[in-house]
């Protein structure tokens, strides 16, 4: 077998840390002697439990949640799918740094830090109906730049991105890693409507065409489909995944990265859960392939991290009524009679 | 006609305050000249312009929220419905006041002020199953005293209660105010299965059958089938309605409540929001006939207000979001093509 730039990757698949199963029996033994009837605060319960395991901790705190945004720009755009420039991924990232954007403001809102990393806008990958997205240096060093979006430190990741053009990009991993038809995994995105969506359509099927022969391999669907800023969430996701980081997942195009690591190994993804689902369409037949189940459903389709980071909020709440309320014998409060 | 307790209320409920109108439209208007695609944030958008009405502000602040707990015991208890003994409402209160119980930690986690209203815990109401459970000038001295829960000001108010036995109250007033069967009413809230449970349906059963003559009227129903703490929060939102001040509704007991004043008057409850469909069965159904969709499912079923406090969470940033992100010209991001 011929030396590959995605074998450290495929290694690190190989070999993943697994949650504390002492703290996850200590935190779910907690759970029952909260004062509240068992079960009673539902995902909450399960998130708590979750994230104590992966930190280790049966009273789990977080101290440095963080959002990590990633930027990239997509050759696909010269097909003409989406009615934006891509000149606005540039112009979102220069509203990131003013904090003018919704993603801002969310982490204003639950005191989430922002971390915004522009993957070489100005030079967008190949156009993926035509060629190869990225080459495999490119596509391994896009990956490694990723890992060390974490370097920094936190201890929740919630992801976003941003890339006009890249609902497209998504579609078609979809289809590469699940199957079905181009249609069940082509929506809107933001404003592919009429024309537009008739050549994303066509761009996707042209695309799966014209790599089909290498699609089994989920870092060639990546290598040939992805785009710079999903390269990096793959590699941010399993370097946290190394330092046992959970992870929130935002929309559909964080979750195509995501589905690659899924599909390379279906326990790539345990340290992780979905924020919430959009509303493009695909995005709950993706879920439902990674089988995840999201936190919130309030009908967002806007990316940038907004869907995690609103539902880090829930799960801070989880983490806090776990480890901070007091217990039956604590607080005086009878069991049943 | 004869004077009745009731009557201010009733005045009260012909003569509310209407959103502003303008402050709606320009909030509206903001919404599209955002930096994001116009809907992308789903319900957030929604949220923020129902609020910016309320407040007659189309960029508004919240500056205090509050979450208000109100704490009940009811006779009915004496059907041996729920395998809680009544001294758990009174333990969960000095819990509260500990900052011992799950609300206090969803309104550390979300900045929230909590006040907890103990409404003559030593006195519950009679057994609705062999009596009205207050008289009316008790009930109505109640709802008057939920009015003034609010007095301290606030301009986000979450509704949250504590009362053992208060889902058989809750099953009881919303078979009186939408009729169907018991079993679509009656659930096995904290821990009502088997024996208890039957006993729970019987006892609905029961109740209804005793008041039957007297249901046209929703007051009526309050009087008869309600709790101290049902009583005390239609008061609340009544107050909070005549003052313009957003409501967050909880889980099904809260709605009982509230859907008291949607009987009365479809539109009593404009300014109100479900922050949460709990797990208990009759809280979707419930929340159906009152017209309204709830911003999180989460399995929850604790009460305490827990889901609506988790929920401001999201109104919060939803009005953040709408009041402090930039717009395409402030922040020179280009449009469609």
């Amino acid at each position: 077998m011929s030396i590959s730039p995605f074998d450290d990757f495929r290694a690190l698949l190989l070999n993943m840390p697994l949650p504390d199963e002492l703290a996850m029996d200590l935190a779910t033994r907690r759970q029952k002697e909260l004062t509240k009837p068992e079960g009673a605060l539902g995902r909450l319960e399960e998130v708590a439990i979750w994230y104590a395991g992966w930190r280790g901790k049966h009273k789990p705190v977080v101290t440095r949640p963080l959002v990590a945004v990633f930027a990239g720009n997509h050759g696909v755009t010269e097909e003409n799918v989406t009615p934006f420039p891509q000149s606005v991924t540039k112009q979102m990232v220069n509203n990131f740094a003013a904090g003018g954007a919704a993603i801002n403001q969310i982490c204003v809102a639950n005191n989430l830090g922002l971390k915004i990393f522009d993957l070489a806008l100005d030079y967008p990958t190949m156009d993926i109906a035509k060629d190869a997205a990225m080459d495999e240096r490119g596509c391994a060093a896009t990956m490694a730049f990723g890992m060390e979006s974490i370097a920094g430190g936190t201890d929740l990741l919630c992801l976003g991105e941003m890339g006009i053009g890249n609902t497209t990009i998504a579609a078609a991993i979809s289809l590469a890693l699940f199957g079905g038809n181009a249609e069940d995994w082509v929506g809107p995105g933001t404003g592919s409507t009429g024309e537009y969506y008739k050549r994303k359509l066509a761009t996707v099927k042209r695309a799966i065409e014209l790599h089909k022969n290498y699609l089994d391999d989920p870092f060639e669907v990546l290598r040939r489909l992805g785009g710079r800023e999903i390269a990096a969430m793959v590699g941010a996701i399993l370097a946290a995944r190394a330092e046992k980081i959970p992870v929130i997942l935002d929309g559909f195009v964080v979750t195509a990265a995501a589905a690659i690591l899924y599909k390379a190994n279906p326990h790539a993804l345990d340290h992780c859960i979905s924020g919430h689902v959009s509303a493009e369409p695909a995005h709950t037949r993706l879920l439902a392939n990674i089988n995840m189940k999201p936190l919130l459903d309030l009908g967002m389709r806007l990316g940038e991290g907004t869907g995690a980071a609103l539902a880090a909020g829930i799960v801070k709440a989880a983490i806090l009524t776990h480890s901070q309320m007091a217990t039956f014998s604590e607080a005086k409060v009878a069991d049943k009679q």
